[in-house]
This record gives C-alpha cells, structure tokens and sequence, in this order.
C-alpha cells in the first residue's frame, strides 16, 4: 500500500516532460502511441494461416529444422558479408503477440482456439548462426533453427528481412571499404535508404567496414563512432564560401572539414578555405582538418586542390571526396592518382541497386525422435535444397592462414583433421585433396531450448571481427569483376543422401499422388 | 492525493502482462525499453554541425525556404508516384529532442548553449506538399519549407528519407500494377526489403496500386487488406501435396489458394489441389478460391493447369501466379496467353534494384521581409538549382481530362486561365501553346506556423486518389520503355531569374571571392 504513486510521479520515472499531461488516460495514451509496434506481427500473414493448418492437425509439437542460404552473392561478386543476426537474436527474444494483436488476428478470421495458443507462444526452440561479420558463400546454412513447426513457421519473414537487409548492406560496405583499403570510408547513405529501415542500415554498414556513419541516431543506440561537417546549403544561406567557412569555423573549430564545390571550387572554394584557416583556426591554435570536393571531376580537382594547400603549408590537411563513389569509381581515382585521404559513400553503401535473395526452407522432421531429411525439388538443379540437419565447416591453409573452402555436412559426421576431399556437387569430377589444413565449424549456439546462449558483441567488435575474417578469403575471392568462386561442397554423405532422395522422388512421383506416400 | 496507482495498476492500465515485472524500477525499464527511438535524432549528423554554426552567427530566426525535388525518374520510366508525406507530417509534428539525445549530443561535443536551445526547438515554420499518390516529375518542388533555418535544416535528412522511399516503392509498385491492369497484384515483398523500413515499404506499395500486401505489421497499422495462404514448406512438412492441402483446407476452409509447385505442378499439384476440392470443400460448402504457381514456365503451366481445373468444373478457380515478377515478365505472359488471375509481386516492389535521388536545396532566404533566392551553380546545367520560392501547376485538357504538362513559377505569379505557353527550361524554342485548359496547383498547405492545417487521407483514399489522378497521363507517358517526356517547364519569370543570378554569378566569381558579396 505504501508504493503508490500519481501521474506526475511517473511522468518523471518516465522522464516525459510535457506538462499538458494530467491524467492517467493520457499519460496511457502517450506511453503505447509512443511504443514501438510489436515487430511479431511484422510477417507475411501466410505464416499464420499455416500455422493454425498445423495447429488443427495436431502437429505443433513436432520438431522441424529450417535453414536460412542464400544461392547467388550480390554484386556478381565473390562473397557475402554475414549481417542481421543482432536484430534476428532480439526479435526472437522478445517474439510474443499482445492483446491488440490478438484481436486484430481475430478480426482476419483465425480460429480463438489457435489464437490462445499464439497468446501464450513464446520461442523455445534451438538456433545455431554463423556470427554476424564472417564471410559467407552461397548454398551453405547461414542459420539453422529447430523449433515446433509453429515456432520455426512464424519466425520466417522476419528473419529474412533482416538476413537481406544486413547482408546486403554489410556487403555493399565491406566491397566499397575494400576498394578504397586504407582509405577510412564514411557511410552517408541515410538520406537515400530505405526510411526507418536505415536505423540498422547504418549500423550494418560500419560492421562492413565504413569507419563512421553520418547517421545520428545510430550512433547513439549502438555506439558507433558518427560524423559529418556541411552541406551546401550553408554556403548558399552566407551567398559565399570565405563568410560560411568563417562562420561555420566559429561555431565548430574543432569539426572544420570545410565544403569546397559550392561555386567554384579551385578559384573560390579552396582559397576561402584557405583563408579561413590562415585567418581564424590557426591563430586561434584550431585544425584545419580539411576539405571535402563532393562534384566535377574528383581525380583533377582533388589533385588540384592538393596543390593549393601545400602551397599554403597545409601539407597536413585532408582532403575528402564524395559524390556517388562506389569500387570501380575509387578503384578509378586511384589510378588516376588522385589525392585523398577519405571518403565518404552514401547511396552505394545504404541503397545499392542490387537486393540479397536469402531464403527459409524445411530441410527435416523429427519423427519418433529420428530426423528425416526433407528435400525441395526443382526444375532448375540448382534450386534444389540441400536436406537435412546440418553444419558447415571451414578449412584453412595451415601455411598461409587463407581459407580453402567450405564442406556442408550431416550434423552427425566427424570432419576428419588430417586429410580431406572436397568434391564438387555439381561437377563431381573437380576434386581438391586438402592437407595440412584447421577447420573451423562456422555456426555457434545462439538459442538452446528458447534460452540465449550467446553473447552478442559490440558492433565495433563485430566490424574487427569481420575486418580479420575477411584478410583469410584469397584476393582471387574478394575480386570486385568476374572473382574466383569460392568451393562450397558438399560431403559424400550429404551428397550421397541428396541423390537418394531426388531418385525416391523421381520413382514415386506416381505412386504419391495415388498413396499420399512421403517422399 | 486520491489519484495514486500502483505498479499493478499501471502495468493493467498499460497492458502489460509479464508478471515478473513487480516494482517501480521494473516497470520503467519495460516502458522505456519498449519506446521507439526519437526519430529526431535519425539525422545527418552535419545537420547539428551546421546547426550550431547557424546558432553562433546569430541566424537562428533567418527565415528561409527550402525545395525537395529529384532530377530523374526510376526505373527510366516517364513518372514518379509521390510517397512519404504521412511519415514526414507525423515526423515534424513530433519533433523534439529529449534529454537523452541532447546529453548523446553534448558527449558528440556540441556546445551548452546551443544544446538548451535544441532542448526546446519545435517546427514553427510552414510546409507545403503535393498530396501522396500524386504523379510527379523531374525538377518540380515536391515539398517547400518556410522556416527558422535550423529548423529547416534539422528536418532534411529523414524527409529525404522518408521520400526517397515512399517515392520509390510507390512508383515500382504502380508500375507493376500498371503492367498487370485488371488483374489484382499483391505486395509480398517483405522478406527482401530493407528490414524494419518495409513496415511503411508495404503501405506505399498499396498507394502505389498493390491489392493487398502479406505484411500483417502494415495491415494492423494502417488498416490495409492483407492476403495470404501458404508456402512450400507445408507441402514439404506434410510429404506430399494432397496431405498438405488437405490439412490447410481443414484449418482454413475460406481461405484455400494451393501452391501446387512443391514437387511436380502438373501430375501432383494441381490434381491434388482439384481432389481436395471434391472430396472436402464443396462437400461441405467452402470455396475452393485457386491455386497459386511459383516456379517453372508460368505461361505454360497456368494454361495447362486452367485446363485441368475447367476439365474438373473449377472454372472460377482462380490462378494466382509469383516468382519474381515484373512489368516485362507481367507483360510477357499476357502476350503469351498465360492463364492468370491474380499475381503477387515481392521483390520488386519492396526490393527494386533502383533508387530515388530526392535532394533537399535552399532556394531563398528572407532579408528584411523580402524573399531573396538563392541558386546553386553546377558545371551540369540540369544540375543548377530553380532558386525562389515557387508553386506547381499542372494543366489539364479540358475535353479530355489529360496532363498536358508542369509549370514551376515564382510563388506570387498569377497563372492566366485562359492561355498559356510552355517553354522548355533547357530547349527555349521548343513551345507547346495552350488554349482550353483547366489548371491546378499541386502543392497544398500542410504546416502553418508549426500547426497541422491538412487531413491526412487512409491509406486506402491515397490508394484511390493515385489511381484516379494516374488516368490523366497520356500513355506515352506511363510506357515501360522509353517514355515520352512528361513537359515540366518554367515559367518566363522564373527562367529569367534564373538566367540573371547565372549571369551575376559569372561576372562575379573573381568578386566574390575577394569582397564576400552575395552573389
């Protein structure tokens, strides 16, 4: 009785300060219009409808396994950077349908029986995930879950959202921050990404390697490291560049990377950057970090631009390029001998013309606890799923540190750790006998029976992580035109298991429709 | 002191039900762990930088005008379906910064002062935008600012993004639709967009003219219809399709699309789908809506499935097709005679391999009550900003209904109703006289002095309002292929402002740089 408390009491437990606020209907309608929709709804309503098929066959016990691969790298390129997994880990911790939920569902037309089941569901299943950062390759098992069917069923689309999004982006970043090497990229991409989704865009950028993000507010929920200096509009708001420099100097003396293009930027631009340096950072004991040159020609006027400052004794300064840069653009200015010292990418990190095609698929079922493969057929051989539960290992040169390959393998095979085959699935005449290799298992535990049992690192470790697993990939692999292709094959077993199962179907494709025999 | 509540209370009057959740502290973690992040703060971090330097000068109520246009169409198309406007509106009417962001920006070494100003900064400036769902074209303002300049310039970086999206999706979403014609299209894209960004992807694709869309989040949010059925992993689970479908028509017996392509679409699939329609739904009285196909020749096998459904006496079965479809591929199978009637679309539209380049630019700014414009000079003509404070207008044929073309003139010119010459901005002797017209100004008021004057249509009016507004283009317009160039010119005033602060800016350039003139 003694804890109770009024409404101004907890509008500063809640720290909200508007004073129009006076009674509990409105501090209740100000908390939930200020929460964040329940992200368990954000799925393609076909994951409900089966589900409650499941639910009224009786089946929601039976344990599945579902993978989540991709078949192609984006880019025409010759990886993937791994990205999404933080999102996917929260998501599925806090997966559960409220009230308001429920009642829209019932609205929709499913069954009140089902939806008291989904009222009380929560995940208790297992999932294994190669981390966040690590290079990955088409056809092997990113993500594996093992759940009652209605679990695994319900966590599909947004696992594959956020799977596409992360990977996409952490690749676009990863191949523009390789191209530019030791130059730091920042990522500017906000203002063209996809809306709110930038939020984790801008963070999927920096574990590809982009050294900063523009992006504020992503700085401030995941501690990245954010910056960002001028527009042209401040150039255009003082009508010149020597008063907006000034101007801008005065207010941030410490952040002066001054914008050079608005008009004219060797005859007025660098010269008023100059100026101001001369004139008010220098006497008054500020840097001159730089310049940023955002249009015209990069590589002339960079080299330029590079000129005048040295002339000026501004040997120190940086120069900053931006302006559509993507590999082949930074690859150019390299050749071209342009000077810089940084850049910036927005559009190619955050909305690249390109999308992941990450997929979901059953690939076995528990059945008197034995797991039986299951397998998707189609016309096109490459589309056929890989069935079973299984792992996926790496191998690495011994020697060199560098990556060989990976072998896709039943969960239940050892890998051996002296010798091995790798076989290609596809043309099985092309072998590669390994020696003196370690082999790393590239999935680790991150749920087990519902519980989390995993750390989730920093993003900035997760950028180091991934910045060290990408020196292991040959630089025939990380080629930004026509790369190597990296081996992802498959064990005799698995191998072996697949044909057997492409052959049943290929007998029984009569019989089951006659039978209903499973296949 | 009668009006107190406990945590119990609170945590009903909220809707929380986790009982773990027992004391004060408890509570408001849950609260604020669950709050969406301050979208205020999803922002280009230049924009406090700048900001600051504004605040220093002494500029903070510097009136000035913003546009926010975009240079070319995507996808090379002859159109833009304007999307966004609903997410900005709700963005500036919660514009804040609370105490956390301005201790974040305090740590990013922002300065005291300027901070307690932050502290209570609201939008208190004008707006006015071309409604969502509007058609709209290169170079044209979309949306104009009147505001405080650091108001304005904290706003740019998510109306950018909000509009690059929304314009983009709803734009490949009305392509598609468009492509598709009568035939129903639904939004399945969710999986393959930009992660949480698709929550508003899928609510533009159905301004853009998508039927439905799968995403359940949106359907909740926005109160759009939702559709789905099922995918191949419950024909995976059950072994075969006859199982499968029989299993979904008992747990959802109203709403039986099959998707007969897991195995074989022709001797296991469809005739599966035809015999658990006999043998179960109309038996006992349910539709048997169709049968959706995913892979394979869609031409082909939707004819020969249509056979074997008519053969049965389905002929209202329909035939919902998917698999990455697209405006060639719509457009394809109905010069093929493929047997469709209904598709779904995913990632092309939520995930098109495109983008929308929306730029926000100082146009003008107020001196001593006087509009001053402002430009920004390119050595790409298209490049070079329309300067002052402007208006749209479109005409419209007055015996056939159609656009005929664009005008941008300066705000407070008189557009004449009775005739009218259109002047290419770029090819000035190309004209195009007009007699017989009705005009109407696209841009409406949607913030005076910092408060709401606009009714934010549903969703579905926007939807409607597309549709309708998208009959008055000509054809040529909306060809998929090399469209003709939708006339968007200036007016005779604007282009000679135009023309004379190009030419000052000529003759100045040496000037400038030694005085600091306004140019």
């Amino acid at each position: 009785m003694e804890n109770l408390k009024s409404v101004e009491e907890i509008k500063k437990l809640m720290g909200i300060e508007d004073e129009r606020i006076k009674t509990w209907q409105q501090l209740r309608e100000v908390i939930v219009k200020s929460q964040k929709p329940n992200l368990a709804m954000l799925t393609d309503f076909y994951e409900f409808t089966m589900s409650q098929a499941f639910f009224k066959a009786g089946d929601k016990t039976k344990k599945v396994y579902f993978d989540v691969f991709f078949r192609s790298n984006p880019f025409d390129g010759g990886y993937t950077i791994n990205g999404g997994l933080e999102d996917i880990i929260k998501f599925i911790s806090e997966f559960h349908y409220n009230d308001a939920d429920i009642e829209y569902l019932r609205e929709k037309g499913l069954d009140p029986e089902f939806l008291e089941y989904l009222r009380v569901l929560r995940f208790n299943g297992d999932m294994w995930a190669i981390p966040e950062g690590t290079p990955i390759f088409p056809n092997e098992p990113v993500i594996t879950i093992r759940a009652n069917i209605i679990e695994a069923q319900l966590l599909e689309s947004l696992i594959l959202a956020y799977f596409n999004q992360g990977s996409l982006i952490a690749t676009s970043a990863k191949r523009i921050t390789n191209a530019a090497r030791e130059i730091p990229t920042s990522d500017f991409g906000l203002r063209r990404g996809h809306g709110e989704g930038v939020i984790n865009g801008s963070k999927y950028a920096i574990i590809g390697g982009c050294a900063s993000t523009s992006n504020t507010l992503t700085g401030e929920l995941y501690d990245v490291k954010i910056s960002g200096t001028m527009a042209h509009d401040l150039v255009q708001f003082y009508g010149n560049d020597y008063d907006a420099f000034m101007h801008y100097a005065k207010g941030n003396p410490n952040n002066c990377v001054f914008l050079v293009d608005t008009f004219d930027t060797l005859k007025l631009g660098v010269p008023a950057a100059i100026r101001v340096a001369q004139e008010f950072l220098i006497p008054n004991g500020y840097p001159f970090i730089g310049i940023r040159i955002d249009s015209g020609d990069l590589a002339y006027l960079s080299k330029e631009a590079r000129k005048q400052l040295d002339e000026a004794g501004f040997t120190d300064a940086k120069i900053f390029l931006t302006n559509g840069l993507n590999e082949q653009k930074i690859n150019s200015l390299k050749q071209q001998g342009a000077c810089f010292d940084a850049i910036g990418a927005g559009d190619n990190v955050l909305a690249p013309k390109e999308r992941m095609n990450g997929v979901y698929k059953l690939v076995a079922v528990e059945e008197n606890n034995k797991i039986v493969p299951r397998i998707k057929i189609s016309n096109d051989y490459v589309k056929i799923t890989n069935p079973g539960y299984k792992k996926v290992y790496r191998f690495y040169d011994r020697k060199t540190g560098y990556a060989l390959g990976d072998v896709v393998a039943l969960a239940d095979e050892l890998i051996p750790h002296d010798y091995y085959t790798l076989v290609s699935p596809i043309e099985e005449w092309k072998k590669t006998e390994l020696h003196d290799y370690e082999v790393e298992e590239l999935q680790v535990p991150i749920f087990q029976g519902g519980q989390l049992v995993y750390d989730i690192p920093t993003v900035e470790e997760r950028a180091k992580y991934c910045a060290d697993k990408f020196t292991t990939l040959y630089p025939e692999v990380k080629r930004d035109i026509n790369p190597h292709e990296y081996y992802v094959d498959l064990s005799m077993k698995l191998l072996q298991l697949k044909k057997e199962l492409l052959m049943q179907y290929s007998e029984n494709v009569e019989e089951v429709q006659v039978n209903g025999k499973q296949i």
